[in-house]
């Protein structure tokens, strides 16, 4: 089967107007380019990104923490139940072959560590920066627009 | 959005032809009937339900043991990858609103054992039968025929 | 370092005064001859264990479901937060080298199926008994009594 | 049960010989004023902080990824097998009332997020800096040496 590629959008369960404009944007974008869209399944970027995607008729998959697929967005067409709380963001980037982060707090950044600890390309927009021990970590790749982190991780999602 | 209905099909990685053969026709009968198939991704049971899904279209959800989407059965086109090992067997049924069990191990009695914890339907060909301090417990629903499992599957499958 | 024996003690949140009864007593027997309990670290058999056990100056490890080390029953001393839910039932099993099933329901039925999956010896009170498509299978080792219990599951612990 | 006080050791599998005589002195002097020591099980500063806890009769908990309680480091007493890969990583800082990062990478760093996400208080010896969106965010509190981070993590412990 010829299997279409998975890019996770990450971020808060709430952000500002501006973060999901993009988030929107990204998952409009993901969807057009025949991307399948992995998140958390909740609401903030994760329901953005779902909303952009489902308006270009894109697939969307929802990683839920809790027990009940009625806590999905509205726009979440595919939930997986976990019922195993945070311990669910290492299954929402494994999922995926490069994940874009969208601001974002602790939980965001366990996303971030998550795929980078697994070789999965992080690319960012507006999100954290790491330093390790005083020297700066660059393994976030930042990106200037939602096109550019599209661009970028279609591009980086391994085969 | 009018959300299809989740059925997961649980059994064994490995199967005898006659339970590939009843799978691969629920996995067929759900496909035509709208629903979407969950189930643990690899071989066996799994597959064969997957194959039948696919054939007439339908979308095969495999929540993966492993850290790699490539031990996915090929039929699966969404492959969320835990890591988690056999804790995934959680979330294979909780993503369900009924289960079909077809034959199985242990791995199959624990999903079997963890959707009746939650109060998830489950459907039984030719699988687990139980008896609790020596009286029979009849919470899984025999079925007579791949269709009459997925009848009642789908007549059971909450909201 | 020499390592103790861990053994489980699986059973109901909820269970009747002799099945209480009995789990206390394998708690005890188990912190006398040397052995360190692992449970789910919530009440009923659970609690009546670890009392068991501590009253014999034994060491207690509950695997708790949950987010909050207060859920913890009071004779837990080593509490595992997994905010995990039912996925903490492998790590239950998984923690040690036999078990004791003492009645229980499909949580305590889960954690049977995912121990004989991964070949640690379960040994029953008063528990489930199983049949595989109409045949009857014996893996669950019968106990005459908690002393018969304890016996059996510290000869058949891996060393 | 008066309990006693769990501080969590998190970095990398393996580090530098000054941060394995950091880690186990980190380790000793929690074994000292009485606290038990919770880590991921494995090497590096896991070892040398279960090495330091040992050398003063301190209890130490592993809470190992993998599925097997061999992979546990010599000094870990009390293995926990979740065999749950990274999403252990969360219950290792759940289970703690404080914790304290040495070095690490991209394991110790979501150890390090799913703590905060908590509001469990993250103690820093040489490890992560963070950044979100340009601004310094200063939730990993410094510590100036073992002495230091352990003082913090004892006081800020929730009781």
């Amino acid at each position: 089967m010829d299997m279409k590629k998975f890019i996770a959008v990450i971020g808060g369960g709430q952000c500002s107007k501006e973060e999901a404009r993009q988030a929107k944007e990204v998952g409009r974008q993901l969807a057009k380019r025949g991307a399948i869209l992995v998140c958390g399944g909740l609401g903030g970027i994760m329901e953005a990104a779902c909303k952009g995607a489902s308006s270009e008729g894109g697939i969307t998959v929802g990683v839920l923490p809790g027990d009940d697929r009625q806590s999905a967005n509205p726009y979440v067409q595919i939930p997986i139940v976990t019922n195993m709380g945070y311990a669910r963001n290492v299954a929402v980037v494994k999922s995926a072959q490069a994940v874009i982060a969208i601001g974002g707090s602790y939980g965001t950044l366990s996303e971030i560590s998550h795929a980078l600890q697994s070789g999965i390309p992080v690319i960012g927009l507006n999100t954290w920066s790491l330093s390790r021990n005083g020297r700066e970590d660059k393994s976030i790749i930042p990106a200037q627009s939602a096109t550019d982190a599209v661009d970028k991780a279609l591009d980086l999602a391994a085969a």
